[in-house]
């Protein structure tokens, strides 16, 4: 009995010590607020309907350059301003026109040219199609049965990943490298599936890079319905010749500029936390999750803060990065200027990964940074942020890991991501109201606690 | 040194046990079976478009109940066979009228009757509003100022609640009991703000009871923007009057089945263990997340037991429930078969919360059954199954409970649930294949854990 009355006793001590824990009150403020109060959804709408698609060096990416920095000062922020970096200005020109040529049956397929390859001149290629899976398959066939012919890179992302960004991780090199690995052996185009583990007509376009002294040849994602389709067709008549036609064009590289925002620290202001997205976005789409979503959310995070009165100790930093999709100049530039000024970055966190509901953040950092940070499981563990533990970072936020800073990668949940990436249905519409909120009051909470804890 | 090297060796020999232990071999074939040949969804596809919607006594049910009776049997199910319930049939008529009346404006809003509801009379009902946001605040308006009346509950669901059931929970009392408390006071109609966070012209309908000996007065449910509107306009013109006129009616009770199929347990085939969702819809939405996703998914975990070459010890079955939506009269009618034929159930897992990403599972059983259970929670923490500890079981489930069986409730994510609930958007559209298959996955998991290490 008295053992059971001291149980009781403890556990009510804990409550109540959990209850008055002002971490915890913290974060549940922020989460009331994000939930009750949000912002970042509405803003989204503007960002997705109003600027739109947004690739860089294009007038859409100016125009999200000069909104979102007016956003930043409607908020009242402590200082708003532009960093000038010079981005790779690619144009898809006319859409892409594709059909497979089985004897007399011509069957039109959706393609997109994949960000930074050359066209094809105005007539458009056409040739006999090769498929393989893999590099190795294709240098296994040799450029004899290789040249002339369009390389169709068919390996789709497996499906039987949990995560669907480690599936990504498994096709997409197929999309990076694969017109340099067919050009290597005088391939006349490449066709790359498309990187979703979905089953439809939208063609995935995304970012590609030729290697040093091979032919440039034009190369395009198509649907993974279309995918399917060419791969059955061929089976039935290899014969068969494939056209495509696109007529994108790289012009020489273009002003634009990161858009940074900050509330100044109130005992540490020259060591800074930033929480960042991406401001660009492929052409085709209105880059809702692919990252309208990390942007928004990380100005929500700074508006949160002022609106509920917390007064960082460190100066706090939503910082929207351009040109992640085809070249990280935004990135790369960031940190320049942050090395050039000798800026201290405590910290940084990217959310790039959709604006889907929360399950955690990797962690780029010592195992000591870790550790510490594996203490505050407890406080988030009730928003379902279970996941916390090593794992990416961000592609924007990277180049600030040379000089200490530790990075942190927001993980919201995955399974729908890549039915968006990248595609025309990218847009406002497949983003939820309360998942959106949720994560940026997520990302509020973990720098909340960097802030109070330091690192 | 030393030290080092046992640790690796002992690391090695763990990562060699996790490798080889037979249950997360089996856990991760069925991952990779749902993941990767998954037919949940394309099953779903016909049940939500090809049956539709299937309201309790309705054609729609029937057909419901002849279509998966047949699916079953096709999956080569051991025994599939319908149990007979009479549930109520209640049918909307023709589609409601509704708006409000401010001077001579007159403004559209969009309503639904509440299942089980009276009609208005074919010239509907006009009536000054009276607006509040509880019980008790009608209680203390009294007879007088209600009188003649129509009640407005317009009681928000808390968007501060993480789990939108919560929220759910907190709200549905105006739906459930509305009518009975306006009633009381002498009310003609009532009207209830629509259960959902969201904020869209989407009508919520659900069901209602009347309270013994008082009137039965007309009530239906307002989208949340129509609440938003006839709160707003009530301020400006606290003399407006609302119309609306409905037409639904509740026939005789109606012959219907709950469908079941099992597989034969080889070791204690008298011992059951039930995987189940309930087959009813609301007439007006195809009941895609509620609940044609947990009717696929249940038939999903026999067919994966089945192909993956499992053969469970105890019999396991899938049972769509019929009539969860007005009545119960499924479930109470299962339970009572049970009882009436001495069936044994060890355990019985509902998915009644939509097909969305899974979190885990709610446990409803003794407290030496709860800390067995979790002891499995490191085989189900890798695929996101971190939630799992006491909790609701499912409405359909529960008359089982006094015969002594463990409940289970599958918890997937609740974000996007009430966006759907109970309204035309709840199609095949809004389900994602990924979200869904992992569903089936989590529920085969804990029906293959229960099966190889009882409860």
């Amino acid at each position: 009995m008295k053992r059971r009355l001291i149980a009781i006793a403890l556990l009510a001590l804990g409550a109540g010590a959990q209850a008055q824990n002002p971490d915890s009150v913290a974060i549940r403020k922020i989460y009331n607020e994000a939930l009750g109060n949000g912002q970042a959804y509405e803003w989204l709408r503007h960002l997705t309907k109003q600027v739109g698609p947004r690739l860089s060096g294009s007038a859409g990416a100016q125009k999200a350059v000069d909104w979102t920095k007016q956003l930043m000062e409607q908020q009242g922020f402590d200082r708003v301003f532009l960093q000038e970096v010079m981005v790779p200005h690619w144009v898809r020109g006319a859409k892409e026109v594709a059909y497979i040529q089985s004897g007399k049956q011509k069957i039109t397929v959706p393609i997109a040219a994949l960000g930074g390859s050359v066209a094809t001149g105005p007539k458009g290629v056409e040739a006999p199609v090769i498929e393989v899976k893999t590099f190795q398959e294709l240098r296994d066939l040799g450029a004899d049965k290789v040249k002339g012919k369009i390389v169709f890179f068919n390996r789709p992302m497996d499906p039987t990943k949990l995560n669907t960004f480690e599936a990504y991780g498994g096709a997409v090199d197929q999309r990076a490298n694969g017109a340099t690995e067919a050009a290597k052996l005088g391939a006349v185009g490449a066709i790359v599936r498309s990187m979703t583990v979905a089953h439809d007509d939208n063609p995935h376009t995304g970012g590609m890079r030729y290697g040093t002294g091979v032919p440039l040849i034009p190369t395009a994602a198509i649907s993974t319905n279309g995918a399917d389709l060419l791969s059955k067709t061929l089976k039935e008549s290899p014969g068969l010749t494939f056209y495509f036609k696109q007529n994108c064009e790289t012009l020489p590289d273009a002003k634009s500029y990161n858009v940074v925002g900050e509330i100044k620290g109130s005992e540490k202001p020259d060591e800074i936390i930033v929480v960042g997205g991406h401001l660009d976005s492929w052409d085709l789409s209105e880059g809702a999750h692919d990252d309208g979503a990390g942007c928004m959310q990380s100005v929500e995070v700074l508006r949160m803060m002022k609106t509920l009165g917390m007064k960082p100790k460190h100066t706090i930093r939503a910082v929207m990065f351009m040109n992640e999709e085809n070249g990280l100049r935004g990135g790369i530039g960031y940190a320049d200027y942050a090395k050039k000024g000798a800026e201290k970055h405590l910290a940084a966190v990217e959310s790039d990964n959709g604006g889907f509901t929360p399950r955690g953040f990797g962690i780029v950092g010592t195992a000591e940074q870790k550790a510490h940070v594996l203490q505050w499981k407890g406080l988030l563990a009730p928003y379902g942020l279970y996941d916390i533990g090593p794992g990416g970072g961000g592609a924007d936020i990277g180049p600030l890991a040379q000089s200490g800073t530790v990075l942190f990668g927001f993980k919201p949940d995955s399974q729908r991501y890549f039915d968006y990436h990248h595609t025309g249905i990218d847009r406002f519409e497949a983003v939820s109201p309360r998942e959106l909120a949720l994560g940026a009051a997520s990302m509020a909470a973990l720098v909340y606690l960097i802030d109070q804890h330091g690192l």
